[in-house]
């Protein structure tokens, strides 16, 4: 079979999943299949992993917290460290990525540039950054802080931050490394180039001191929604976690995102759209199943956990009234907007009293929620695909493996079968399944020479 | 048979090895079956980790810097980053401990806590951490740094870090965890305490965000042999890596930590001393091969290194002459007092030239190096172990993992024929490996109630 040179290569569907423990739902823990201490045990992990590698997923993404942020007296927290994990994972895995998030805020460049340069090359070209600013204060406080940072002033050591780690990434030329026995020359020094960084947040000197990663950089991957946030993601993410409640909202923060990164003379940026699945054999097991996992969590916990999004006082949630009419945007470093808001425009949607949101959000802050059989959850990522509101999702299963399985074996065949999924691994990296060019640093040392 | 309680349980042999790259001799690279891009190969790690599980050492050590601190044109550097290596290691390996370094002066103490709990985690209870303070320029100036912080200044940073680090770990009581799937309790949070520290270098206020590490804590190591170095061992360490060259220097090494770590009331220290080995079928074969592999070490890269360990200029330094009369200890950041004073000694001791010392140290900086069959190097250990020089060694292979390979088939039985080392795992834990005791601190939290 000839092939047309001019024919357009496919779009692709994405698929990433948010290993968060026990599963996105508070209770999922709770269930009688469950480890209550599966958030600690790596063999949990590392099963979860293969359970997505067998569907052919794209990555698995870790989340992290620098400080206990939420009520580990009613569930399970983020708690392992995500590159030290994601190296126990990429070691009992052959494809699948591995994104781990690190704070701007609470480490130094030099340190992170090494650890996810080096997570990619123990996974031969898996590595992926999330780039986060940790808004929270108990964090802030781990870290000799009384107070956070603004929101600005974040965003701004961030990106100077990711700057730095991206020049040290740079820092060997790719064929820097000799290994010329006879000659004796292990490395052209010639080809490594301290980057002298001098910023108003930073001084970084020297060159890295391991040989460019694999893929070139770790894919970088961000999740801001706010105007800083999206022009962090415009000037340097590959691919962005987003979190929008409709296809609509979804679409035009993609449009947004991709006409900032075109300034910046940039391809298009991924957008992984939040989804949290709940899958049963019928629509009314789903919701069946939806329903006994909510009924698990205390509604303390979730009157606790809706209040802190909300940035107000629990003692104002009625569980049977509708939200509270004057909400205003909580102040930096005390919640999430992206998660405010989408919590707001939910309820107002739908007209719904407290308890209606809680059982809706599935015990969660503000991400979509689907509630069907494997066909409805296809239907809906398909539609969300070819319409363009989403490169992709990252998926967050009501219960791990469990609701993940029930994923690859009940819905992946579906997109396979669509032809808006691959059936097998085509490329070895991150960057070849997510279709990102390895970026190039020759260029860059040319100029400067 | 009956047990007499009263019997004293044997001292035992502690192994160790610093599975540094290529291995400890700069020419390692170079020999014909060696890969020079191991270095960057997890795989090489991993099959050197499982050499020295399949000889039931104690543990494998990774050494680090946060800079190109070696000449890179002339031999491979410590480059991957030791804890996301070692979580690859642990997944592949079963029992044997794994212990990296990281520095207390340029990290923060919220972050190196978490790591290694997770590494304790992922590794079932096998990590270390070697505590290290950092004493050159080029790190300093990755971390916007002009100087490198005075000795005094840096030790005290590292007490203050340390014990944040150990507080951290203790912040959950061992049965904090509850995981109650009928009462939907999952953590008791009275059994869980903010460490709220205030001290001269940090802030620190919150409790980690996971539960103790199955060790407790992770084996603490320390390598300084400086007043400071043996007060913080002291104070800390559970283990020590030194460099001492004698058997007498060792044994009053070993002594004089025991008595500085009995005045705070601690049990004895392991030292573990430096060793690299050079091994043949019979003395001439060994010295042949040490011959080999320093005649494939080029000069200029010997006198360079030489040089900085002396600090001083390199033109000072002629290949048949003598080291000069009036060297004196290099200023704080300026090379390294242990190696400086080892290499002086040495060379006087033995009225050597230049090139003789160069040759009788096989390129290294001043650790001590054994040349011969297995037989005389298990003579010369079993020597120091039961002479109390030593609690076990910190080997250093010349070549890896053929060297190592060697020392396991050659030396192993014959130590374990004396009965001086195991002949299988007893415990599980690098603790239980090393003979120490799991921390309690069940009575810290009861006494500040």
């Amino acid at each position: 079979m000839s092939r047309n040179p001019a024919q357009r290569v496919p779009r692709r569907l994405h698929l990433n999943v948010n290993i968060l423990h026990s599963g996105f739902v508070p209770s999922a823990w709770r269930r009688d299949d469950a480890d209550p201490r599966a958030f600690i045990d790596v063999s949990h992990y590392v099963r979860v992993a293969q359970t997505a590698e067998a569907g052919k997923l794209d990555a698995v993404f870790l989340a992290d917290n620098a400080a206990i942020v939420d009520q580990i007296d009613f569930r399970p927290i983020t708690a392992l460290e995500p590159t030290v994990l994601l190296a126990s994972i990429a070691a009992a895995t052959t494809h699948i990525g591995v994104i781990g998030t690190a704070s701007t805020s609470y480490n130094e460049p030099y340190n992170i540039a090494r650890r996810f340069a080096t997570l990619d090359h123990v996974s031969n070209g898996r590595a992926g950054w999330n780039v986060v600013t940790t808004a929270d204060l108990p964090s802030a406080r781990n870290f000799g802080r009384g107070t956070v940072p603004d929101h600005a002033q974040r965003y701004e050591r961030a990106a100077e931050f990711t700057e730095i780690v991206k020049a040290l990434w740079d820092s060997w030329e790719d064929d820097a490394f000799v290994g010329d026995k006879a000659g004796g020359r292990f490395v052209d020094v010639d080809k490594v180039h301290p980057i002298a960084h001098r910023g108003r947040h930073f001084e970084v000197h020297g060159a890295l001191n391991l040989p460019r990663p694999p893929q070139g950089h770790p894919v970088l991957v961000q999740a801001g929604a706010s105007a800083d946030g999206r022009e962090l993601a415009a000037r340097h993410a590959e691919a962005v976690f987003s979190a929008s409640q409709s296809f609509e909202e979804s679409a035009a923060y993609r449009r947004d995102l991709n006409e900032r990164a075109a300034v910046y003379g940039r391809p298009g940026v991924k957008v992984l759209a939040g989804l949290t699945t709940i899958i049963g054999a019928t629509e009314t097991d789903a919701l069946r199943r939806r329903d006994e996992l909510v009924d698990q969590i205390p509604w303390r916990y979730s009157l606790n956990r809706l209040a802190g999004t909300l940035g107000i006082d629990v003692d104002r949630l009625k569980l049977d009234e509708r939200l509270p009419d004057d909400l205003a945007l909580p102040g930096s470093g005390n919640g999430n907007h992206t998660f405010f808001q989408a919590t707001i425009a939910h309820a107002r949607r739908h007209g719904q009293t407290v308890r209606e949101l809680i059982r809706s959000l599935a015990g969660g802050t503000g991400h979509r929620v689907i509630v069907g059989t494997p066909e409805q959850i296809a239907d809906d990522i398909t539609h969300w695909f070819n319409g363009g509101a989403a490169d992709g999702f990252n998926l967050m299963p009501d219960v791990l493996p469990g609701g993940l399985s029930d994923f690859v074996d009940g819905v992946v065949p579906i997109l396979q079968k669509r032809g808006i999924f691959r059936t097998a691994y085509e490329g070895a990296t991150l960057r070849e399944h997510l279709g990102l060019a390895r970026p190039d640093n020759a260029q860059l040392w040319r100029e400067s020479a």
